[in-house]
């Protein structure tokens, strides 16, 4: 009997945690585990305990080294996707310029595809979510940034050199409120779950009545998920926070629409927990946004549906493409 | 001897004229011609016309009905472009809901594709002029309207029904300027040709102190064109106009460098007579406002190569994929 390669690793590289997955090619999950990334170890030692932790999984749940056909890695940009290289991450310190697909292919002899995270996490919504069964997707993650992903054609849209769909760094408004990447008026700088919170920060700090106000004299801090709770309680602020952002995620929908034409626009990321609150609005904004010379524009906006593990299984399904 | 299907029609389908190209195999022009629309005459007129010169050209330019393997039209959208339909455009009177293609194909006899005509020229530009040996661009035409197209990997990015690229209506000003579409603050309304030069009339209109005020009340009006030339002479207003547009289009540029990465941007139509003076501002203007957290961003800005052929070429080339 000839032993076959058959399954995939899928690699979630994260500023806080390295989540890892091995999928069979059916993707369906064999096993997963989480450790912390601990960067400041440096490259050398990450890397090792990634190779470390594969092979102890492997042997613990039947799925050796030899069943391994080869491995995908989600990352933070901006990078060198196509060199599988890692230029620099504010959430990585240490790892600047490091060559981590060529790194771990010499540890465990598979080829190994870099991919950025968002684009992983998009190809695994689009594999096994809400993105089955059509080939035109864009996808947005809404965490302390927006990252993005487009599915063009049933392919991955990576641009010339892996950095195509950076969508939260799509400029919205000329000359807008500065983001931490430097541009002025960014979606990110305004419609992300870090930035949701700050906008309510910055408007009691210039006085603005809230309820919200108890919250960040209690806790020293504002989260989105507080503006969003002090919007189902009827809080003025909180309803024009939360309008706000919708507004400028409806007219990323917009902008992507005219962009690449997706059938399905897809939510991801901890600030969809907010549930319809915050679709509704952000569909209620579209409508107002969107031209008014094609009739109908038969786009779907909706949330992701797999949850936490669409990077590792995203960058597994990736790596079955190599 | 086999007679051989081996040359390809190009039809650039405008609201005032009908250019139609003939392509050898390696999109040599074999012959070109362009009549006057006439849209009022109707569809089936105006495709009967088509039929006729395309025969009549056929027979005196030695490249037989018989010689043709299919025929390329680009037309102005929104349009169902996978099924080969025009819905409706502004200047197109009586051009509702015509299947186009599909009465092409029954008249010649041949496969018809029909595409955008911003994607037609887009591509004739990748095939034929400055997108040569390159695989990611994005393409943008400066007239009445912007247009625009993208090759993301060699192809032209269409989405679920041809209609992507639609980039002079990506909002770039929430609320911004109103634009003919419905939406407001499109690039287009902005940025285009026209509504470069009607940013100036409002100006003057406004109170503006400007040499073009002499322009205005000598012809009644003031083109882009006109912009331009007193910009050259040190025109304070025609320099403040041409800021506006330039800073759009730059940051239409960074836009699209953020959602497709592309190796080149290319303008073409009317307005890049202009030259220099244009395309140096919009370099200028780009370096303000891109990111800074990735140092190179190895995206050439530049002016297209190919002309006004552009529309056929790339519709002949189109025809040819089919």
């Amino acid at each position: 009997m000839v032993m076959e390669n058959k399954n995939y690793i899928g690699i979630d590289f994260g500023g806080t945690n390295i989540k890892i997955g091995c999928f069979s090619a059916d993707m369906k999950l064999l096993w997963k585990t989480s450790i912390p990334t601990d960067a400041q170890m440096g490259p050398a030692a990450v890397i090792d305990r990634i190779v470390e932790i594969i092979k102890e999984m492997a042997g613990k749940k039947n799925t050796s080294l030899e069943t391994i056909k080869a491995v995908g890695i989600g990352a933070p940009g901006p990078a060198k996707y196509t060199e599988g290289i890692i230029i620099q991450c504010a959430n990585l310190p240490k790892f600047t310029n490091v060559p981590i697909s060529k790194m771990l292919k010499e540890k465990l002899g598979k080829p190994v595809i870099l991919d950025n995270d968002a684009n992983a996490a998009c190809y695994g919504e689009f594999v096994a979510g809400t993105g089955k069964n059509i080939k035109n997707m864009v996808f947005f993650t809404l965490g302390t940034g927006i990252g993005g992903g487009v599915i063009s054609d049933g392919k991955l849209l990576r641009g010339s050199d892996g950095n195509a769909a950076e969508l939260g760094h799509i400029i919205v408004q000329i000359n807008g409120r500065l983001c931490t990447c430097g541009q002025h008026g960014c979606a990110e700088a305004y419609a992300s779950a870090s930035n949701t919170a700050k906008r309510a920060v910055e408007a009691i700090e210039a006085g603005a009545e809230s309820s919200l106000k108890e919250v960040l004299k209690k806790n020293g801090q504002i989260t989105s998920k507080d503006v969003y709770e002090y919007l189902a309680k009827g809080d003025e602020l909180a309803k024009k926070i939360t309008d706000e952002t919708a507004e400028v995620l409806a007219v990323l929908c917009v902008n992507a629409l005219h962009f690449t034409e997706p059938e399905k626009i897809v939510f991801a990321g901890g600030m969809i927990a907010a549930g319809d609150i915050l679709l509704d609005r952000i569909k209620y904004y579209f409508k107002q946004h969107i031209w008014k010379i094609k009739q109908e524009d038969n786009v779907e906006i909706c949330f992701a549906t797999v949850g936490e593990d669409a990077g590792i299984i995203g960058a597994a399904a990736l790596a079955k493409e190599l």
